[in-house]
């Protein structure tokens, strides 16, 4: 049996598939293995290269700075969590289905790659002001789509929501979190905490737990 | 007008105005300044201490270490948060009204003392076992106290939990990712906030927004 510490380490490696050549992606599992651990500003740069087998020299032919290896982080990190829950929603049609498919991709992305997630949700502060315009804007595209979903389902009668932004962050915020307190070391699988929150979601906006099948 | 920066200075003297000598507690509304901007590894002794107006050797009188004033600021920060919130539920008497003294109560102090519960909630790791072993003992009375009213709840069918420790986890994350994004500095209220976050916990239990007024 895998540890879980080696499981999440093939996670990233699939994750990170097409970071070219090889030695950039394994200093950027290296760099999130140091930030999960110890932050960003306790990391050295010769701890990540270590992690990754690189002489610290070695390191700046694939990222000019600590700070360009966090932003890789947490763009991409972004950005994936982003293509899995668009393309969860792409095949649902009415704002139920479209509800339940996001809370569910976006739960699984934060627990499954709940390290991954820690760092590009807690560790912004330690972004430039360009690095962080980029995040924003692929983080308001979950903000909108979920608001979206939300004011569709209200216009159909299929949804009860008097305020359809606050709503959407209080769901978004339920996903998030789990990227905080989900360790997957216990018996717990990503997907037994994305069904629960599919139907608290569903509560949420007064969708009478209608769950289609 | 006085700025938010300037408001939230002023709520830590006063939450923390039993910290005695004064010094003491300029040391730990200083560090919560430092943590808060660059975090618990990114800051330095001798910030701490300028942030004080306390000369660096001065700050020892006080603390022996940087994760002793860490330790002193999450373990008050859980400290006032329980007493807070056990202090609104006191008075409540069904699981209705239970629920909704402690969300309303958990979530206003995750938005007025956002910069205090961001270091409360962000900054466990750095924190050492003995210590953290206090602070987890704190935080696991909110997660009893809370399952304990769904609980009640389901029994006398005033809620529909079919899970009431993921229920719980749930609620809590509300409250918890507030410190994570609450800023004060929008028009948004901490009671509003707490209006809305009641809301959706009583939706989430299946309490059919029966608010007793």
């Amino acid at each position: 049996m895998s540890s879980p510490a080696i499981e999440a380490k093939q996670f990233y490696e699939e994750l990170w598939r097409s970071v070219q050549p090889e030695t950039s992606r394994r200093l950027l599992i290296s760099a999130l293995d140091c930030f999960a651990v110890k932050g960003f500003e306790g990391t050295t740069t010769r701890e990540i290269a270590e992690g990754a087998g690189v002489s610290p020299a070695g390191i700046y032919i694939h990222y000019r700075t600590k700070g360009d290896l966090l932003f890789e982080i947490i763009r991409s990190g972004h950005q994936t969590n982003w293509e899995d829950t668009s393309a969860a929603m792409a095949t649902a049609e009415s704002p139920i289905q479209k509800l339940i498919a996001f809370v569910e991709s976006f739960v699984i992305w934060h627990a499954r790659f709940h390290t991954l997630a820690r760092v590009a949700q807690y560790e912004l502060r330690s972004l430039s002001e360009d690095q962080f315009a980029v995040v924003r804007d692929i983080r308001r595209r979950f903000q909108r789509a979920l608001e979206d979903i939300l004011e569709a389902g209200a216009r159909i009668r299929e949804f009860d929501v008097d305020d359809p932004h606050g709503t959407a962050r209080a769901i978004l915020s339920l996903g998030i979190d789990v990227a905080r307190w989900f360790t997957g070391l216990g018996a717990l699988r990503p997907e037994a905490v994305a069904d629960l929150y599919v139907d608290l979601a569903l509560r949420m906006v007064g969708a009478n737990h209608a769950k289609p099948s």
